[in-house]
């Protein structure tokens, strides 16, 4: 097989078989397919697309590229969640615990953050002592124990989406819907979960810009799924706006924490409700909770959503997020402590210079803001401030009275706040007609 | 400047502008820019394409980046012929002493061949003693003495194409209009010539297999030579059949004797012959020969076709032919023996097994087989036999008949014979009713 006739073939946009692409994955990843011409190639899929079998065969090449797990010996579905990235999405901290609380198995790889986006790792390692690095028998003994694992992802897990990965990001080849969702699906489809719940972000502070290119990765991704046996759903949630208040590490954490107290969601940033009783909604579903039941789908969710918010006033499910966070080695006074947890040495409000209904709130502008506090990496061996970030007081359709605060900034570093609150006013427009509010949920795919 | 932003800019189709092209051109030429950024660039430059302007930088930067040669002290206008390479395409051989001999200067860069299409410096060499590489002093001098050139081109002219042109050749990025142009301009503006005359090769044996590619690569070229003042004009010729009767190194050598011998035009290949005239006839418009005189185009061919018929009848073409291979040093006997001088080991006749107008001689085949008998190279550092190659007795329209060869065979490999033979017979096809003669001038523009 010759590379320069697959990446002329691509380049004509005809599509490649099965072999051709394990080829090129293959003989790439183990160094005998230069960089240079897997890039030549990786531009003409990023401009010539791929169909639907090719994305299959890209992301399975992917994957067993390296490591798969195998969590079969753990009896019943194991249910996996994953989100394309946004700004202030703490969703995962919290469904996972809430569904595992209900006796669903939960297993999530995470990564850490780059850019404006955070990672669910460095959320997590801002909890004192906790470990994200875990081998696949610790993962599968706090999974029998526990039914939740966070683990930071393996290099040995596609170790060709890690490479091709590296590449896309220095050829301006990263923003093609199928290189994005085989990326993401060759990691998934490794880490051994039978059932997968996709959140997949839309708008200023996402990958995906709009709403046509959203839905195009969500389909790629639930085929994928799909074709390998892994049930796979899709929901398509706004991130126009930050989802919740807080955007941070452990800000994020803070906001887990009320949310999961006993009664916490009622008093909770409504738009991350709604995602975080989607999704868990769905993972119940997915694990196959009424499987062999003749219900509606409907009725399935009135169940469902019935069992998750008893979970939450119960105290099962912050209980269970103890549980996580100590089989992973973290200090869980904080979960007492919440309010003292974050010890930023500067804390300081911003304030708008006019009042008016809130019509809208750059995602993007907030979580560049909280990476100039420290919250963020913009290279890869940059390092974090646990507890700098951003704490947004209102929400799009909210009215904004002059004079009080719209946001608080959390940093050890004095000189980015002004450049940070430059960026936190232009976040903002002002209306002075009502504003009606987004919905966060925009379409669901299955 | 950031060299992944200009590849993002590109790859969504953006206008590159002269401060991008060059930066790129540059950096990557002085190893700042790795090859797999290039490549990725390279791969967006064939699909999105490259406006007039963005071609045009792209050829000065390219040009820049290395040598250029000054011949402002030569007297009068310096004109250069190139061809887009062909199967059996001696043009330049018979063209350069022909119009030199008019006392027109002719300067020339040939490059080696590869692949199917063989290369003015090899079918030079096969001269014995005939010397290519020549310092920019010889060419200067030569060109004083003789009026006539044609030299290796060098490697300090434009080695942004040489590095760009050796990754393109590895990552299928080869088959781009503005790659192309920018490629040949690069090397012929560098050259310093004032005029330029392009063959551009449409058809089975040419990079471009159809007229619409043809005639855009052509105008691409003339647009880069008149932006930097070089009159530029480009002549479409057929390549579906091969030019002439001769393919090979020294047979092509032979043709060009009997060719240039004086009478001889008139018993040689008419397919030949007017692709040579109206070649020859453009580079004496081109030099200024009509400079100042209020003569309509027309006339100036009548005058210039006059004028080289003389020059060939009169033997002063073929005596500035022995005068430019003394000049670099060539063995000039074989003028006088031409008809030994080709001395394959063996000659094999080939025959086709019916009677039949010829519809069709696949010019790519007649290359091919040529190729295997050892007169082309399939890799750059493969050696070539000077005499190997294949003499065609027919052309398209002619009647063949049933027992006469319609092809001979050249190869100091006999275990070659059968594979290039298979090839010849392939290569025609035959019909039983009168196919008309193709033009050999497809259009000329400028």
């Amino acid at each position: 097989m010759d590379i320069i006739e697959i990446i002329e073939k691509k380049k004509r946009g005809l599509e490649l078989n099965v072999d051709e692409i394990i080829y090129a994955v293959d003989e790439f990843t183990n160094g005998n397919i230069p960089d240079y011409q897997m890039s030549a190639l990786l531009m003409a899929i990023c401009l010539k697309g791929m169909s639907d079998r090719e994305t299959s065969d890209l992301t399975f090449a992917m994957m067993e590229s390296g490591e798969t797990i195998d969590l079969s010996e753990i009896p019943g579905k194991k249910v996996d969640k994953h989100s394309s990235g946004g700004i202030g999405d703490k969703a995962t901290l919290i469904v996972g615990p809430l569904v595992a609380s209900l006796g669903v198995n939960v297993v999530k790889m995470s990564g850490r953050g780059l850019g404006v986006t955070g990672g669910t790792v460095d959320k997590l390692e801002s909890i004192p002592g906790f470990c994200s690095d875990m081998s696949v028998d610790d993962i599968i003994e706090q999974l029998k124990d526990v039914g939740f694992v966070d683990a930071a992802q393996s290099p040995d897990l596609a170790p060709a989406d890690k490479k091709i990965y590296a590449l896309r990001d220095v050829t301006g080849t990263v923003d093609s819907i199928p290189l994005i969702a085989s990326s993401i699906m060759s990691k998934k489809l490794a880490s051994g979960a039978d059932a997968l719940v996709l959140d997949v972000k839309c708008g200023s502070g996402a990958f995906m810009n709009d709403i046509d290119h959203a839905r195009k990765l969500a389909e790629t991704m639930i085929n994928i799924g799909n074709s390998r046996d892994v049930k796979t759903i899709a929901v398509i949630s706004d991130m126009n706006e930050p989802l919740g208040k807080m955007v941070g590490n452990s800000l994020e954490l803070v906001e887990t924490v009320r949310y999961l107290k006993p009664g916490g969601w009622k008093y909770s940033d409504k738009g991350l409700d709604q995602v975080v009783i989607t999704l868990a909604s769905w993972m119940v579903i997915l694990s196959g909770w009424f499987d062999g039941k003749d219900m509606m789908l409907s009725d399935m969710h009135a169940i469902s959503v019935n069992m998750l918010r008893g979970a939450l006033d119960s105290g099962a499910a912050l209980d269970k997020f103890r549980e996580f966070i100590k089989a992973q080695h973290g200090d869980d006074s904080f979960v007492d402590d919440i309010d003292n947890f974050v010890k930023a040495d500067n804390v300081v409000d911003v304030y708008l210079d006019s009042s008016g209904f809130i019509a809208s709130c750059s995602a993007d502008k907030i979580g560049m803001a909280s990476c100039i506090l420290g919250a963020g990496r913009m290279k890869l061996d940059d390092s974090i401030d646990p507890n700098a970030g951003v704490e947004v007081m209102y929400n799009v359709g909210d009215y904004y009275e002059e004079g009080t605060p719209i946001a608080r900034l959390y940093t050890a570093n004095k000189d980015k706040i002004s450049e940070a609150e430059s960026l936190l006013k232009e976040a903002y427009t002002l209306s002075d007609s009502e504003v009606p509010i987004p919905a966060k949920i925009i379409d669901i795919l299955k």
